[in-house]
């Protein structure tokens, strides 16, 4: 990893136009890095675009530098570093959409394939702005008041506010570093963090009106008639399933979401260790022990029954397992 | 203030039966730092009693040491601390029901009274957690495993989890420290910040399902149907409020809540400095600039209308004088 270090700082050195780019569907650690590296780079006086394939999300334009993200990749470069990817697909682009090979690669995910030619993944940082916060003075990267307010924003989102497990003592470290050089803190976790759309709440306020909790077992549903009613199109159901995670008894919780053409997405979360993704897989879904999902054919009713039944034989054998 | 500490540490070696209290209807810096004293009390080998007037909220009960707690002062002790309390008045006791005077006093309101014989009184820390950790080796308290937990908890709690503007870098890295010495972070942060209850959580959904939004106004209403219908018999909604304020678009948010008797209990929360307060008081209300609230006499829709109508002139004029 020494040399991976060594060998990015003299590609950035040399380089004078560089491509940064992070994943599709980019979260706050994914632009925080992006924008961090991309005005560093800017202030060492190279010419630097930051590139993501969706575009850059309305609810992260307070970012300084934000409005220099674009959707396209320059024809020309001398340096690719790619931020906060897996791997090169993660970007959305085939590796063929790119001038030149991947450079370097920073990351913390411990899955990175190692695909450029310095690799500097470190799967204990709680970010890859921390990552990049790190390795600043020995890859030559200034940090000034926006490079730290966009290395923060990735920091507090990646962490959602410092309540992971991911949450390390350096973790803290660094957020208080960046917090004395300026960097926004209460703001960010405001903007970034404790935003969602009027229609939004509306919707889950429906979801939330129906809550049944059958014994460790929380659930409810949504139907096409709900999302009629309050003119709800997104899809995300994120929200509404982490706030009943924080209801008091609840080991188990299940949202039924009515989708068009016979349809039902169902996901889960589960708490104290349960494993909701072998239900998942057995409805022909997947995903994490603690968080799953599927999408069924059938009636909200009997889709229902069927998968509530499933999942409390799940907390039965559990039980049963413990004693 | 360093005659103070000196005093203190001199008052805490000498003293053999110690009290500790903390304020009525405590919150988690109150708790923290009661039971991280009293047990680093004990660990020095004294005797400490640990006292909270209302006895300890069962959220908090997986603090360690919290089962000492207990509701009445013992007839006997040789030392008095008093910790999160900005005078005496608020331990929810008269001076005459403890057996001596105030000896120390550990806080970090800045309304402070100062009256104790020795008073460690810091403003600027993000909690006083933060003031016991900060004073800690100067006063001779030894931190172990239990201590830091609740230390680390009054910290979470009173920045609700590192994102109030009292989040300083010297809290980021009591935090770091603390839980480099084993404290729980994560764990302690799901207990104490992220529970609500299942009644609470479907009496909230059915205000958030009628949401409405006028202009920058987010408003809705709870009546005493809605409390019947699902059982609710708490008085709490700030957790609604709260969860209002996130939406995107709000500038003011306001809740009605039935009251029985023919009365609704209102509450206003702003952003961006518009002072609800001033609308709370023509209402024969109060509270401080950002969060309000009154209690109307009136039937609910007519009382929504008066309120509403006063709320977007507030708007119209702070829109005028900025003008």
């Amino acid at each position: 990893m020494k040399d991976d270090v060594a060998r990015a700082r003299a590609l950035i050195a040399a380089a004078d136009n560089v491509i940064v780019i992070a994943h599709e569907r980019p979260d706050g650690d994914a632009i925080g890095s992006l924008l961090a590296l991309n005005l560093s780079l800017q202030r060492m006086g190279k010419g630097s675009v930051p590139v993501l394939a969706d575009g850059l999300p309305r609810t992260f334009a307070f970012l300084p530098g934000a409005q220099q993200v674009t959707t396209r990749i320059p024809d020309t470069a001398d340096l690719l570093v790619v931020v906060d990817c897996s791997d090169l697909e993660r970007t959305g682009f085939k590796a063929g959409a790119f001038p030149r090979k991947a450079d370097i690669n920073i990351d913390h995910h411990p899955t990175n394939t190692s695909f450029a030619q310095a690799n500097l993944v470190y799967p204990r940082a709680a970010s890859s702005t921390q990552v990049l916060y790190d390795l600043a003075p020995r890859l030559g990267l200034p940090i000034d008041l926006d490079v730290a307010t966009n290395l923060l924003a990735g920091l507090i989102t990646d962490t959602i506010g410092f309540r992971t497990s991911s949450v390390t003592p350096a973790a803290l470290r660094t957020a208080a570093d960046l917090l004395e050089q300026g960097a926004p803190l209460a703001d960010i976790y405001e903007r970034s963090l404790n935003v969602r759309s009027f229609v939004a709440a509306r919707y889950w306020g429906r979801g939330l009106s129906r809550l049944r909790m059958d014994g460790g077992v929380l659930w409810t549903s949504l139907t096409l008639a709900d999302r009629r009613a309050v003119g709800y199109s997104g899809s995300d159901d994120a929200d509404l399933v982490n706030l009943m995670t924080t209801v008091e008894g609840a080991r188990v919780v299940v949202i039924f979401v009515e989708q068009p053409g016979g349809k039902v997405k169902v996901s889960w979360r589960a708490r104290e260790g349960l494993d909701v993704s072998r239900l998942a897989s057995r409805f022909g879904g997947g995903g994490h022990v603690p968080a799953a999902g599927a999408t069924l054919e059938g009636a909200l009713e009997e889709v229902q029954a069927r998968v509530l039944a499933a999942t409390q034989a799940l907390l039965e054998t559990t039980k049963a397992g413990e004693r």
